[in-house]
């Protein structure tokens, strides 16, 4: 390997400003890493970041969509993810959010990812947060 | 590289069924990730899943067996693990916890992995979960 | 691939024993994974490990300059970090942490990294912790 892996960082046009010097994803070699994705709705000028809603189901959807947009933007599908970490802020959430990942990942072809859910802390209002490793290629 | 990496889950038979649509385990390329393991006796058919016991030593002992069962199952060993997440919920358990892995982990022989270890939320009866990358080759 | 990928230990003169039979980084084939660090001050013969202050901002730098010393002894830069893992105690120090983040980071000349930061409980009297994830090449 003499030529340097490029790396290139992955900013769907939708999303919001990170709140500091982070990408929303990097790819390096086949490598791609999206960042820990909310539940904030599309990015609008003029306005500060929103979640798209007060519920788990409303927050999980858009923070899924959150992450598969980046996922594209970097060249990449569901299909080619590996590990997807959810951080949910309350135990009493986990049946209901896997009713909703269950329902959102129904039509996956490939061997689902792995994944790990644990219960944190999260910024007022958040009440998951996700983000995914995938393997390109 | 123009042919499609295979991506593969690991599932070994002694693991109970996930609680919602990820892998136990999955390899895709020299990257196997186990998902997070707690400490679940192995399967039995018409059982609910059970922890080994209530201590942070027997779920810590059944915990790394699991974990090992999918790097096993996914063509790898202890060897080839770069990280290892650790999830406690009590400070008070780092000690203990880390006795145990020394013990587990006397035998290594190639250099260990990396770690991080915080303390989190965990469903009711559980004391601690742990993941693992792999890099095989 | 018939040979072997090797897999090393990556341990900064300047770094306390780890509490556990773990390294503060290990690097195999092109992955080179930093385990998680806290804001301790370099080893010194006969001390015990002891952060660099008991601030937000002397625990934050502390930590960024322990996770840089392994990143470069494994042979990486920060230019070469596509995952960053924060965790904070306090939703609380959001803000002064970013502030931190970002001056640490204004030389950055490639994509910046991908950051996931949750909240959760550390040991008494640390306030942040962190890991990376450097692809190489």
């Amino acid at each position: 390997m003499s030529e340097k892996l490029p790396k290139t960082a992955v900013t769907p046009a939708s999303h919001t400003t990170p709140p500091a010097k982070f990408s929303h994803g990097v790819r390096k070699g086949n490598i791609l890493q999206v960042a820990g994705q909310v539940g904030f709705l599309p990015a609008e000028p003029g306005r500060a970041p929103e979640p798209a809603g007060p519920t788990l189901r409303e927050q999980t959807l858009q923070t899924l969509a959150n992450v598969h947009a980046v996922l594209v933007e970097g060249g990449a599908t569901w299909e080619d993810v590996v590990m997807i970490r959810v951080y949910l802020t309350d135990t009493g959430h986990f049946a209901e959010f896997n009713e909703l990942y269950n329902a959102y990942f129904a039509d996956l072809t490939e061997a689902p990812s792995a994944r790990t859910t644990v219960y944190v802390g999260l910024p007022a209002g958040l009440l998951v947060e996700i983000d995914a490793l995938a393997v390109l290629g």
